[in-house]
């Protein structure tokens, strides 16, 4: 049994916290551990680090050594770039293969909370022996507990065994994002989960469904499993790597399978997809602030506070998200949460590339 | 012909770029030269820096020899510390009078806004001819252009003269800042005039009236003058003000004496007494943004944001005022920007003296 942390996103959400050369998963959000640092510590005692494997790209090789120096350093799989979810857990099973053929392998993002990890151990296991006879690809959904536009959805079907009194479902059909209307009905069906991004199957199932569903992927994992241990490693996973196109393993492999399963969980997972959303997972003051800074706060409502190098006051004002670093001070209405990508591009295009 | 520039307040209202050993009158909210050069550039071509005095209090004196190289140094008048215009207008009349029995003498604040010069020096220049005989203070009044609240007000009376076309008041009397409803009646009547806290006397006057009206003031002064020039004299200055009460010249003098007369003046004036009211004179962008820094502003109305070592994003806000200064950050909705003060004691109280 292998874990996979997929560790390669820029998380440009988190600015001006989140920069391009230390996106969210290497930033300590949710307390004094990263949220790659939780990711692996959330494995202890299931998957030993010597069969724990960390994808990302090579420009944050050395902030995954820093921050889990218990890792094998050849256990740091580099991407030449990011091309999406499919490409990494293609690549990492290439290497689990090249080591056990049969091997189990759980995908993880790097990214994500979870509350109870011991019922997330629990679920975790589950679906390694349900994934166990490489019939299935399982995939781990989350009950919704609100009518969530931001995620990806799973239709559950019927259940096909229990085990550990634990029930586990086929699949109907994954879902992209859906408006809020849609979530609402999902929310009042009992058969619609959240895509935690979670996954559990045998690389040699996912490379056989990456041979039928992504030919182009598939041609050029095999040119890296003839180079893995060779000198030109590096060099051949750059050239197949630029060529490829951005496939999600959602968009690419399950949702065109019919080999899924789902395994309903309730360990209290979030995305952590913006400033707003941690505010859901982090202390709040009687006014309902996040505070995260030394300073006086009057009348101050519902505000996201980051700036602990500094002293803040606040004076009169509501529903703010306000982040000061080094360089940068981001001051951002919460409903506007989701859109500081557009901060990010129009700091690209006034030529303010060096503080993103 | 004499200048006083008080310039010994500490402008709380401009926190934290205002601090308490950088107060207001030494910023540049406007532009490149501070309040207090300002000040001193105004009275070019109308008073020699040898004949301009600067009233500060002794922590200040470095800053003022530095803003102002081109004057004296001996011309800098150091209170011990602030005790409120009448004793500093009385101790700046004491060391004119040991230089000059009947000089005359402009009493200027180091931290007010104005716009047009010309007409400025034209209007101080009748004020000077109002009050050469020795009869009269003679005081400076804004022809009203909003219902401020934010200012006393002179009651203008009957005209007594008229010197190069320009009329000259008895006032009727002084009023403390009104209430709405009183403001807007003021600004519907034609002889309510801003108090400028502008005045013109001539030193005998101004210490007579004090004798008449402030005898503790009048002692001190009298022992000071004693003092001036001998090596006690800072000592002196200091025992004297250790004791004395805080009096305003409107409160102390002006409120009491028949003496006054006002000057209605139109040049463009303002207290600056908040970041709102710098708001009133620089360039805004189209969307009524105020911007002192570097960064993008996407959707944002009506902010005034002053972060020049920063570079700052805003998304979806709007009525801010947003101030970062090395160590501080404020944020306070801009309907609040008068009650910074609050923000300062809320400082105090929580242990944070070395940022205020």
């Amino acid at each position: 049994m292998y874990a996979v942390i997929l560790a390669g996103g820029t998380g440009e959400r988190f600015w001006p916290l989140s920069r391009r050369e230390k996106p969210k998963q290497f930033l300590s959000l949710l307390g004094s551990r990263s949220m790659l640092q939780l990711s692996m510590d959330r494995l202890s005692g299931l998957v030993n680090p010597a069969d724990t494997y960390i994808v990302t790209e090579e420009k944050y090789k050395e902030l995954v050594r820093q921050q889990l120096p218990e890792l094998p350093l050849g256990n740091i799989i580099c991407e030449y770039c990011g091309r999406d979810t499919a490409a990494a857990a293609g690549l990492a099973a290439t290497y689990i293969q090249s080591r056990d053929p049969e091997g189990l392998m759980v995908v993880l993002p790097a990214d994500h909370y979870i509350a109870d990890i011991e019922e997330f151990q629990r679920i975790i296991q589950v679906a390694v022996r349900s994934a166990r006879s490489g019939e299935w690809v399982v995939t781990i959904g989350i009950r919704p507990s609100r009518p969530e536009t931001g995620y990806g959805y799973i239709q559950q079907g019927e259940a096909i065994e229990k085990l550990e009194g634990i029930p586990v479902y086929k699949t109907i059909a994954f879902h992209e994002k859906p408006d809020l209307k849609t979530a609402v009905e999902y929310l009042n069906q009992d058969n619609y989960l959240w895509n935690s991004g979670m996954f559990v199957w045998r690389v040699d199932l996912l490379l056989r469904l990456i041979a039928q569903y992504l030919p182009e992927l598939n041609r050029g994992l095999a040119f890296i499993a003839e180079n893995i241990g060779t000198e030109r490693e590096a060099e051949v996973i750059g050239e197949v790597y630029e060529k490829l196109s951005r496939v999600s393993v959602d968009y690419g492999i399950m949702e065109k399978c019919n080999q899924a399963l789902v395994i309903p969980a309730s360990f209290g997972w979030d995305d952590v997809g913006s400033w707003t959303a941690l505010g859901r997972y982090r202390e709040s003051d009687q006014e309902g602030n996040v505070l995260e800074s030394q300073g006086v706060f009057i009348d101050t409502r519902d505000c996201m506070i980051y700036a602990p190098q500094r002293v803040v006051a606040t004076l009169g004002v509501e529903g703010l998200i306000i982040v000061n670093s080094q360089e940068s001070l981001l001051v951002c209405s919460k409903d506007r949460a989701q859109e500081i990508k557009k901060v990010i591009e129009a700091l690209k295009e006034a030529g303010y590339q060096d503080i993103i």
